[in-house]
């Protein structure tokens, strides 16, 4: 997709003061690490209350922060006025999730009025280099007069 | 489906254990509620920590016990001395989560002796009784050798 | 979920001439055995056309009459003078399709103005029973002017 | 995922020979139109047979070509004397499919001794360009003993 364009002057500040309010990801430690139109990526260093029985990113955790940056990818070309709201997504979990860092990369895929489809990807980063650990494909609505 | 038949005599032992590791459910307050063979709840309840910006549970929380239910409830029919992954899932989220308490129910639609398919649907609960907040359907890959 | 209501005298009329008019059913076979409100059976016939490398149904028959009875228990909850698409949906293929029937059970899960929110069964008939083939979540899309 | 090797050395054979033998995919009229390791595309002519109520190609058409697609670009990978099976899959249909012809691109994200997963990309070419129809993940897993 080339250059999607943001409807809303305010877009950046929107979608940071909405993620700012986003207690979980606070709970998490997750950071907003890159925002650019119809692009947000978030960040997750591994803490041992992130873990599932083996050790690894519990699929939770690291799902959690795809569905945030895809939902703010969507957000940043969102009117003024809007809500954001995740109607369905899925994920395959591709490599163990046992790195240092994950990064989750959301992106626009094809953007709507009403709904707005995102792929968001997780790798995990650490002194050898990324690996992807997990690619999913999100439905998000805008909700008008919900605003964020 | 009728009567799965777990097939080690500690699989209730076993599943207990190991959700007793998962940091993550821990760290969100998630409870194992119920355990029968092919059959999982997982229960959270509502705290500021686990919200989106609306106020409502992150769909990342949602999902997180859906994905626990789902893989618990597919490994209380795995055979000893193996483990159990999220390949894959995909999540609907049917109504806003803003309940007193989330229970995640996990079921096994089809087991097998490599994947097997589970279906989790999570409900809001309130005094009002119970909505509907998310269904989603989930592939557990059982690893031998890898024990939980 | 408890008695859905039409909100169209004409919902059945509508439902089954929208069906005639999808050439790719009447090219596949597939014909149309059950009309409730929120719920709609599709029933396709092993014939040689239909097959796979292995002589299977292939995945894509399968999930062909689980999309089209998807989409059509959800309209026949829609208003007059709007029409449907499928937004999304995931399938999961639970056994082997090598039945002499096989019937998709389309079913809403959660109704809505915009988004409506299906499951589709697919069974495998023959002398000895039923084997559930696959089974998927749906999105559909209601189009208002869009007249079916 | 750079540069995916065959593990056999008659994977390009044994690919086309699948296809031919998948007769559902002569009924719709599809045709394999690019075979390279982890990477297959089919194109299918629009034809009055494809399509749904409002004479776009049906979602199950569309599905049924990135559903070989991604099988067969699986295969490509897959060692000798093993067979292809789709697991399950999620698409999103994006656009509108009402241009002449359709074109799958099957290609793998993560390959695997037991399960496979693959993107595929499906466009709708006309005279004026392409358009970014539908997109969707599948999961193949590859069966021994059970030639293709």
């Amino acid at each position: 997709m080339t250059a999607p364009a943001p409807r809303d002057s305010k877009w950046r500040a929107r979608v940071e003061a909405s993620f700012a309010r986003q207690a979980f990801m606070r709970h998490l430690g997750a950071e907003m690490s890159h925002v650019a139109p119809g692009a947000v990526d978030i960040t997750l260093r591994m803490t041992p209350d992130l873990t599932q029985q083996h050790g690894f990113f519990h699929a939770g955790a690291t799902s959690s922060i795809a569905d945030s940056a895809a939902g703010y990818a969507a957000m940043t070309l969102f009117p003024a006025e809007t809500g954001v709201l995740t109607s369905e997504y899925k994920i395959n979990l591709l490599n163990p999730a046992r790195q240092a860092t994950l990064v989750a990369r959301g992106r626009v895929i094809k953007p709507g009025r009403t709904l707005t489809i995102c792929q968001s990807d997780v790798y995990g980063i650490d002194e050898t280099g990324e690996v992807h650990v997990a690619t999913g494909l999100f439905t998000l609505i805008c909700l008008p007069g919900m605003k964020d």
